[in-house]
């Protein structure tokens, strides 16, 4: 019986263990400075204070003619008033005079306000003949000019740290003379899909050899969760070789496959070998056999290879670290939704379910599956419920909540 | 008068009609295949049809026994009753004899289900000796076994056209087979910002030139709806290079600033010359000033030059444009949501607002602003309330719906 390690988990960790422990050992990861073209998405690590004004000088807000308000008083289409154009203020090319009574610049939509104006008449309000041009509406002193550091002030904080930069936050730091803003640096991750039965992505599937999808899938998760994979080459079922790879230069370790307590699950053992297995085998379905520790100061997660448990665990543990090492909130990306179950959903009490679903006609339809390993199960869902560990299950009826697994939302 | 045009807009179109317009040219974009790694977030341009069985063979779904189901009847931790090993089934290694009565086949989840047996026995009901194996449980025929082609079959569509690949669905798309799944190409887009005030994004802006903001603001936006930004190179205020950008090959063109009527305003003109300027004025605000068009058959956005204006104008004509080239739907990628307004919101009739809000305590605040070109006023803001063109404003506590700017759900 010496060939092959056969025995159960001892005992389960609850659900709410792991995600503590998760939160007490993450922190956010340091900065580094992206170029603007990369920075959308990604988290300030730092306020940005500006260091100039915006605008940099008074500017005209409309085309039109810059000129004093009181010329324009008692003006309109039919009682127009003549005006003496003394010249142009274009963008980047100002008019140099000064604008006195009697007479106009014209001046387009953000370029310098001349000296001496007072408002901008709009180019709808003025009417141009052969020599002579005419003011056909009155405006307020101070109308449509954008006053130097109306924007933005020098010394003011622009945006502050922990803010996911927006398109438009990207916008203006570029327009505050930022080239490159400090963010969190993104969590490099190695993902190890374990397996001697595993071929590479891109393969075709043979006889008794599977492709590994549990990459492809934890690649894209990752990338969502604002990571960034280094490595995702499959190990075979060696320790020696799981050891290497858990070891490789990254912040974060997912080993698929290979997770629970059998004869080629080796790298729970090695991670309590080498490093800390602080959590092993957890209460909730499925993914029970799910594990997490530390190696060399890197956070090492063991998701089941089974590919529904492999998302299931990575949503509960290994994302919910990424993000926040990436500086990103810890809850989910998932949009939630309230509706009523089309039938009832069992829950075995003691564990959590993880219970995908469908949305049909606005209720909610549990997915029937008769195993774990049912990829097309989390294909076919358009989200999950979570039932706790305490929940005997919801009947027909009951409304749930449900996190759909769209991470863009729609209108 | 002849060294400056100025002249307003004759008449805006509706926004409505600005929309009707863009449904009606564009057409989602032809197939291209994209590696796995770069599939998920992609549209599938054709469904997939699985050309094997998952899984390809029966196999286990627990650790366990592979054995007849009867030779577990009235099994107990306290009547255990003996079993006989005869191997073992490993992944990609199979037990290749067959079970018979009284005989059992340790088993690895994943593996291959040998000949002869009917269940699996979990690994937990299960109990090893030195010389002897007992089984202290009871399982029914067919458990724990994972059958060929359960998961998905030879010939069933894994996947539909126009589907949005989940990291999941890029998993299951490994496990069959597919390694370049065939998805609707990205719309490639030359951003066009023009101006002879403007230093590119990176610089330091100084007296009266200012850094390009809307073309990395462009970028994030038009990369958020799945189009590629194949130039941004800023061009002068001269008709010829603006033509000469405007007829890169690309599908779309976006051009920021120089939208207007006013004398350096080229591109309407060119477009008008060389294409069909089919809108040019919208009765909204900001971005009244923007237009659209064709162009060697590219799609041409006019994009006001004020930040705010370039945003607005974006969102709601050049991003639904963008999203159906790539093959999404046409909406908004905003969640949204309904809360009561803190305070009165004014419109005025004959033209749509697009007015941008923050979110306090749970309140929509409109956020003050005096001109359409303050950038900072989209960074502030939360999300925005359009107020159709027949809209005269609401009255604070009015509940409106907001469209948040995050594009990522959160729970």
């Amino acid at each position: 019986m010496n060939d092959i390690r056969m025995k159960g988990f001892a005992r389960r960790s609850k659900v709410e263990d792991a995600i503590a422990w998760v939160d007490s050992v993450v922190r956010c990861l340091p900065k580094e400075d992206v170029p603007l073209a990369e920075a959308a998405g990604r988290v300030l690590a730092e306020e940005v204070v500006s260091r100039v004004d915006v605008p940099g000088y008074d500017r005209a807000m409309m085309d039109g003619l810059a000129l004093l308000a009181a010329d324009t008083a008692g003006a309109t289409n039919y009682q127009r008033l003549a005006i003496n154009i003394i010249g142009d203020s274009f963008p980047a090319r100002p008019f140099d005079g000064k604008v006195t009574p009697g007479t106009a610049v014209r001046i387009m939509t953000g370029s310098p306000f001349p000296a001496g104006a007072d408002a901008v008449l709009p180019v709808e309000q003025v009417q141009f003949e052969e020599k002579t041009v005419y003011v056909c509406g009155e405006v307020p002193p101070g109308k449509h000019i954008g006053r130097r550091g109306e924007d933005l002030a020098v010394g003011a904080i622009a945006l502050s740290a922990g803010r996911r930069l927006r398109p438009q936050d990207v916008g203006l730091l570029s327009s505050i003379g930022v080239p490159k803003p400090p963010v969190v640096r993104r969590p490099r991750v190695r993902i190890v899909p374990t397996g001697n039965e595993l071929l590479p992505p891109g393969s075709i599937p043979s006889e008794y050899r599977i492709v590994d999808s549990n990459s492809p899938m934890l690649r894209a998760l990752v990338e969502r969760d604002g990571g960034r994979v280094i490595c995702s080459d499959i190990v075979p079922d060696d320790p020696d070789q799981i050891l290497a790879a858990m070891r490789e230069d990254v912040d974060v370790v997912l080993v698929s496959g290979g997770s629970s307590v059998g004869e080629e699950d080796h790298a729970p053992q090695l991670i309590a070998e080498h490093g800390l297995l602080a959590i092993h085998g957890i209460a909730m379905r499925p993914s029970s056999p799910a594990g997490m520790g530390t190696l060399d100061k890197k956070l090492v997660f063991l998701l089941p290879g089974n590919p529904a448990s492999c998302l299931c665990a990575y949503d509960f543990f290994a994302g919910r670290a990424i993000r926040q090492l990436a500086g990103l909130p810890s809850r989910w990306p998932y949009r939630k939704i309230d509706a009523p179950l089309r039938r009832k959903l069992v829950s075995v009490v003691g564990r959590l379910d993880y219970a995908r679903v469908a949305i049909v006609e606005g209720h909610v339809e549990p997915i029937a599956i008769s195993g774990a390993s049912i990829l097309s199960s989390t294909v076919r869902a358009d989200g999950f419920v979570v039932l706790p560990a305490d929940c005997e299950g919801y009947g027909e009826g009951t409304m749930v909540e449900v996190f759909l697994y769209d991470t863009i939302a729609s209108s």
